[in-house]
C-alpha cells in the first residue's frame, strides 16, 4: 500500500480540475493506493507541508461533476521554479521529508512547460538519491505549446471560448452602416495556437476573422496598416485576431518580468487600435479576451474535459507501472474520426521547451491561417458539458478559502 | 389589410432579435396584416427606403430558433437622432413617402431611450399631419435605464453573463498564494444596474465581489484606496466590480499618450489598476467585460429572451388596438413567484430619460450593493436557451452582408 499526492500549477484553465478528477478516480479504484493527498499551491504545498486529504474533499459524484465544470485550480497554483539541486538541495530534502512523512509513493503534477521542469528536476533528484517516489507530469495549458504532445488539456476549451466569442463579436461588429475595425487580442506570448483557432470560423461560413496575426509570422506595423486598408476596401466591418505576443517595436508594451523571466505583455490590441485610429482614422475598437478565455468553464469543450480526465488517469497507471520522470502526451492517430492515444515521454523532452505553429498553418501573406490547419483544431472543441446550474448561474466546486491561504 | 415595418436601433443586446421574432410572429398570425418589412439600420432604412421582406428572411421554425440565439441586430442598427420636425420636416416627409409607398400602417421600433425619442417625434408628426400610421416603441438595452418599465429586454442576459463570468474570474483569482486585487469593469455610463447585478453572487454563497462601485454612489479615489486596503486585510484575493461611468477626476480617462505619442482612452478599470499599483503596490489586474457582456447569446437568459418576444408581440396588439406614440413596458407584480404584466405608456415618459438605481440598493458605505436589491435582479437571469450548435459552436442567423451595407 502507498499514498499519493496530486498538485496543480501554472496559469488557470478549464480542464485542470478535470485532470485532478481523472487522477483521483483512477487512484480511488486502485487497491494498492490508500490516501490521496492534494498539495495546496502546487509544489509549494509539498515544500511547506500543506496537504489535504482529497477523499475528504471529494465525497460524491456530484462533487466530481462540479469539479468538472469548475475553472482554474481548486487546490490553488504557484509559479515556483525549483533550484538546480546540485547548487541547493535543501528544498528537495524538505520535499522528501514531507513526502516520506505521509508515505507518499507517487506525485502527480498537473501543469505546463514550467511545471514539467519541476517534474524533471524532482524525479532526477529522487532517482539519484535512491528515493522510490515516482513523479509524473500531467500536461495542461491553454497555450497548447508543449512539445511532443499533439495538444494540451485546457486548450480545447479555450479555443471553444475564442471561436464562440469571436462569432458573437462579429455579429456585434456588423450593426452600423459605417466602416469599422475591431481588434481582438488573444493570449499567446510566443505561440499562436489559440489565436489561430479562431480560424475555425472560416469553416463555419464566416468571413471573419479577416486578418489573423500570430507570433510565428513576420509582423510589421506598415504591413499591418496595408493589410487593414486592403480589407476595408472589401467590407464594412473588419475583424482582426491578434496574439498578445505578436512582435511590435520594443518598449511599446510594458516590460514587467515574472519569476520565469517571461516578459509580462499587455496591450497589443490597444496599441494596434491606436495605430489604426492614427493612420486610417476610422471607427476602431480593441477587445481583450483576458482571463475569460482561460476560465470560461460554462463553454468548456466536452472533448477537452474528458481527455483531461483520461490523460491524468493514464498518468496514475504509468506510475503504478514503475515509471518516473515522465510526462503523459497525446498522439493523434486520425483527424476524422478523431482518435488519439495516450503515451508517456521523458520530462526533459517537454520541460522549458515550446512548440510553435507549423509553418504550413500560416498563409503566404503571413496575415491569416490556412484552411489546412482546420482539421487539427476542429475535433478539440467538440461537445458540451451538461452544466449543473443554481439560480441561473453555473455552480462551482469550492473548498474553504482558509485551506488555500 | 395593411403592411407593417419593424426596425432595430441602438447598441446590441442578446434580446433584440427575440423582439423582432415576437413582433414578426404576432403579425404573421394576424389576418389584417399582409407584408412584414424590416427596415435596415433602424430609422435610416425608412429614410433611405432600405426595407426587406421579413417573410422572405424568416422562413422556418429553425430560422426563428436561430434568431433567438443570435446576438446584436440582424437588421443592423443606427444612432440617428431625428431633428425637431418644426425646424426641418424634410426627413419626416421622406419617411412618410416611403411608408406610404409600401402601405405600411404601423412601425415598430426596438431600441433604448434615444430610439424612444424617435418613436415620440415620429408619432407626433404623423398625428399632427393626420397620417394614420401607428408608431410603437419596444424597449431594449443592457443598461436597464429606461424609465417606467420594471426592466428592459437585453438586461437579464447581460446580467447573466456578468454574474457567470464574475464567478469564473473569482475562481481564476484565488489560485496564487500572494495578495492580489482584480478590478472588473462593467458597462453603464450613468446607471449602475448591470454592475449591481454582480451582487447576485452574494446570494450564491460567494463573498465576491467584495467591493461594487456604481455611478449613483459617491466615489473618491482616497476612499477607494481605503476600501481596498480594508478588504485586503480580510482576504488574499480582492475582487472589485466597477461601472465604466464611476466618476473620477476628469482628466484621468482621456489624453493618455503611449510611448509612440498615440493618444488612447483608458477605461476606469485600467485607471484603478494603476491607482492600486501605485498606492498599494500589490499584484493587480483589470478586466474589461467589453462587448461580450452585451453579445454573449450563448449565455442568454431564457426569461429575458421569452420576455423580449412577449413585449414585442404586445406592441403589435397595441398598434392593432389603434394606439400610437406608445412604448411597451413591464410592470412587476411580484418577485416570487416572479410575475410581470405588459402595459403601454406615452413615449415622452421614456424618451431621453434615464432611470437610476434606487438609493436603497446601495449600501451605507457606498461601496457595495445591499442584499435588498437581490430579489429584483434574481428572476431576470433565470433559464437557458437550448442552443443549436454546429461543430461545437453556437449557430447564428445571418442575412447576406450586402443587404446590411
Amino acid at each position: 500500500m502507498m499514498n499519493i499526492a496530486i498538485a496543480q500549477s501554472g496559469g488557470p484553465t478549464c480542464a485542470i480540475n478535470a485532470s485532478l478528477v481523472g487522477a483521483f478516480k483512477e487512484a480511488f479504484k486502485e487497491s494498492s493506493i490508500d490516501a490521496i493527498f492534494g498539495s495546496v499551491n502546487g509544489i509549494e504545498g509539498l515544500i511547506e507541508n500543506r496537504l489535504i486529504d482529497l477523499k475528504d474533499m471529494i465525497k460524491s459524484t456530484r462533487d466530481i461533476e462540479l469539479l468538472l465544470q469548475t475553472p482554474s485550480t481548486v487546490l490553488g497554483s504557484c509559479r515556483y521554479k525549483l533550484p538546480d539541486w546540485h547548487d541547493d538541495a535543501r528544498i528537495y530534502e524538505k520535499i522528501v521529508e514531507n513526502l516520506n512523512a505521509r508515505q507518499i509513493g507517487a506525485f502527480f503534477y498537473i501543469g505546463g512547460n514550467d511545471s514539467m521542469d519541476t517534474v524533471n528536476k524532482l524525479s532526477q533528484y529522487l532517482t539519484e538519491h535512491n528515493v522510490d517516489i515516482k513523479v509524473i507530469g500531467i500536461p495542461k495549458t491553454i497555450d497548447n505549446d508543449l512539445c511532443v504532445t499533439d495538444h494540451t488539456p485546457g486548450f480545447g476549451s479555450a479555443a471553444k471560448y475564442v471561436v464562440t466569442t469571436m462569432r458573437e463579436i462579429v455579429r456585434d461588429s456588423l450593426v452600423y452602416s459605417i466602416p469599422s475595425v475591431t481588434v481582438v487580442e488573444i493570449m499567446g506570448r510566443h505561440a499562436g495556437w489559440l489565436t489561430a483557432s479562431s480560424a475555425i470560423l472560416h469553416h463555419l461560413g464566416e468571413s471573419a476573422p479577416h486578418l489573423i496575426y500570430v507570433p510565428e509570422a513576420k509582423f510589421t506595423v506598415d504591413k499591418f496598416i496595408a493589410d487593414v486598408r486592403q480589407e476595408m476596401s472589401k467590407r464594412q466591418a473588419v475583424i482582426i485576431a491578434v496574439s498578445e505576443g505578436v512582435s511590435v517595436p520594443e518598449d511599446v508594451l510594458s516590460g514587467v518580468v515574472d519569476n520565469f523571466g517571461h516578459k509580462y505583455l499587455s496591450g497589443i490590441g490597444k496599441y494596434l487600435e491606436g495605430v489604426i485610429r492614427n493612420e486610417i482614422g476610422c471607427k476602431v475598437r480593441s477587445i481583450e479576451l483576458n482571463v475569460m478565455q482561460r476560465c470560461s468553464s460554462h463553454l468548456a469543450s466536452l472533448t477537452d474535459i474528458k481527455e483531461a480526465e483520461s490523460i491524468a488517469a493514464a498518468g496514475v497507471r504509468c506510475a503504478l507501472n514503475g515509471d518516473t520522470g515522465k510526462v503523459m502526451v497525446f498522439r493523434r492517430i486520425s483527424d476524422a474520426p478523431y482518435t488519439v492515444s495516450i503515451e508517456s515521454v521523458a520530462a526533459d523532452q517537454i520541460a522549458n521547451k515550446e512548440k510553435f505553429l507549423p509553418k504550413e498553418f500560416v498563409n503566404g501573406a503571413q496575415n491569416n491561417i490556412d484552411d489546412a490547419a482546420l482539421p487539427y483544431f476542429l475535433p478539440l472543441i467538440q461537445g458540451e458539458l451538461g452544466l449543473i446550474m443554481d439560480q441561473g448561474v453555473p455552480c462551482h466546486f469550492t473548498i474553504r478559502d482558509s485551506i488555500l491561504s
